[in-house]
């Protein structure tokens, strides 16, 4: 069987040991796995952050990768521990939206309520279930166990809404937000490329950008440029600089794009972009 | 045999090399090890902190793990390098306190100094141990070399003392204090559920709260508890928030318990609470 | 065939999920390597402490060992990929000087630009090459591909300048500057042990320190010291306490050493410290 991998997502930090612990509980249980951080900085209990960052991350990773992500407000509440498989990996985390963005959309989920304590590290506190829950039933499954082990199927799991950019119908444009900062201060926005048609110009907080880049480097050092980023989404970045510190930016500001090519007449319908999700 | 895992705990951060090179000496000399941080963010030269990072987190870890602990202002100085072996672990670090919080009351310890630099990356600095004596000998020991080719052994090593909780006979009460403040603002204070009987009030500058909770979610948003928390520690805490930011509290505050129930007449003997450890 | 290790040094940082996915990307390709991380923490873009940790770090790893390293501020320009095969290691990143301090001096280095499509993510983004070319291309390479398959052989790479510290003749005086300031606040110079004949005594920002220690506890707790330090240059620390605050200092201040011994007459040439490197 070819090695498997654990990635894991947290809102732990790497100040305490909270992490180490959960791989010293993994690799007691199946020394023959890879680990691997995606990160450890979401926000603590930002639910959304955490969604987000697992949905741009998991299809980079190999076949049958578990992911275990814990961004848990709800520890030792009613909130159930859950277990999605999908055609090609294994989400384990709480059911509070946190798996829903990088699931949606995925075919053949099978989701399973984590309920067989024979799987526990006991006895199970009520505060940390990384430890206690989600890290040894990830381990068990990596050692190839079935998913119906672990508890019964569900047919619902808690989706985040996720709100997509808004039509203003009138003025052929489209208002977007800035959804997460990266270290580099750039600003990533909820917009889509199959949002956009035609050639665009954008407007945030009072700068305009009147085209698409195709690289940081086809503006000089230290100007502003709208670029689809690495994640598929626009962003706002300037080159070898920091727009969220040029622009003073942060996480909800709005962007508005005009669309400027004859294209642009055949606007998105509104109802293209406010699809919403609608899980099983 | 099955992989052997090396866990590091330090207080290098994850912003210079150090770490890294730790990594890459370890794996030169045994390529077939798993490699764990506990975590590299002890505050600089804090040994107590580092003491109780490990503490709190040996036990889950596999069965022969090498836990290798630098947090070392003595390096270059008289303070020896140290090894001891217990029945189901590796502890390899300086002999300065940092390994004793995780070895106090294990049985059956063998402590070694470490000696032999046949072991040691040449020339040895007088700066990085952890690189020059700490992981090569870390590595080797992974390769299951006896503990007795490191070094000759000792009857003692240093232990730190530990400050327990203090009765006051008088007033039925226990006075703790804040021992660690992790990532989310929770409080670890020194009592351990041994420590108290029956029903608790609890009193932090000059917030009283009246019950112990099972688990966060007992109180509404925002609120204080007290909870006994993943490391067997009564802690602070704020239900989805922080216990820190709220009270303003730091590491070496006090807290009050009162013991309200009628059991509480069979308050602890100061005896029970001041055991101090002595090894060998 | 051992194992191979992978080493990446970036200046992604750990809070967003870069660094995930690149080692995601490499397992999915070769599961059967050792991921290790130098350091994310580059100051953002800042090519010239990428090279120098790369270059203080290399040597420490194992033989045959893959370092990535990503500090890219012109991805998506007209620099190019390039990989570097050593005598004993493979150095994957844009040619833009970030390898050149580790590569300066080592001998029968040949040169690659990476130009095959083949071994990369597809589509390959304009701004995210550490996932899309370089981690594809070092888990290829780490299933013992030859270095031939990823481009043509180059003969010229671009090398940072690096700037030694200068010598006043008149004054019998060496004058340095800070190159790094670890996390304990330890001043690394750009002095050299083969810099320096005889005993010495340094001046920086108004202190002078009258002799070299061998290790930090040879100075009081607090007091400075100077130290040739772990990575063979000449640093200003403080015992238990950092250089770095006492002194105020920052990189590119300088620091004025005096030749104090007989010796000190035999002083180096100019043309000793001032051979800057030409590669091929």
């Amino acid at each position: 069987m070819t090695k498997r991998t654990i990635a894991l997502l947290t809102d732990f930090g790497l100040d305490d040991n909270y992490v180490g612990i959960m791989k010293g509980v993994i690799l007691k249980i199946n020394p023959d796995v890879h680990l691997v951080d995606i990160t450890h900085s979401i926000d603590p209990q930002n639910i959304f952050q955490g969604a987000l960052t697992l949905k741009t991350a998991y299809s980079y990773f190999p076949s049958k990768t578990i992911f275990v992500a814990v961004v848990d407000p709800g520890v030792g509440s009613s909130r159930q521990p859950i277990l999605v498989k999908t055609k090609d990996h294994f989400f384990i985390g709480p059911d509070n939206g946190l798996l829903s963005l990088a699931l949606k959309g995925q075919k053949s989920k099978e989701i399973y309520t984590i309920t067989n304590d024979q799987y526990f590290l006991k006895p199970v506190s009520q505060t940390f279930h990384g430890r206690d829950i989600f890290a040894p039933v990830a381990a068990y499954l990596s050692k190839a166990m079935p998913s119906s082990k672990f508890g019964r199927k569900q047919h619902r799991m808690i989706n985040l809404s996720w709100q997509s950019p808004r039509i203003d119908q009138k003025n052929k444009s489209i208002i977007g937000k800035i959804i997460d900062i990266d270290r580099f201060g750039n600003l990533t926005t909820n917009v889509e490329q199959n949002h956009l048609k035609g050639t665009i110009s954008v407007k945030i907080k009072n700068n305009v950008i009147q085209e698409l880049s195709s690289s940081y480097a086809k503006v000089s050092k230290g100007n502003l440029l709208v670029i689809f980023g690495s994640k598929g989404y626009l962003e706002i970045a300037v080159n070898q600089g920091s727009a969220e510190k040029k622009l003073k930016a942060k996480i909800g500001d709005s962007i508005k794009i005009v669309q400027k090519s004859q294209k642009s007449k055949k606007i998105l319908k509104q109802s293209d972009l406010y699809q919403e999700f609608m899980d099983q």
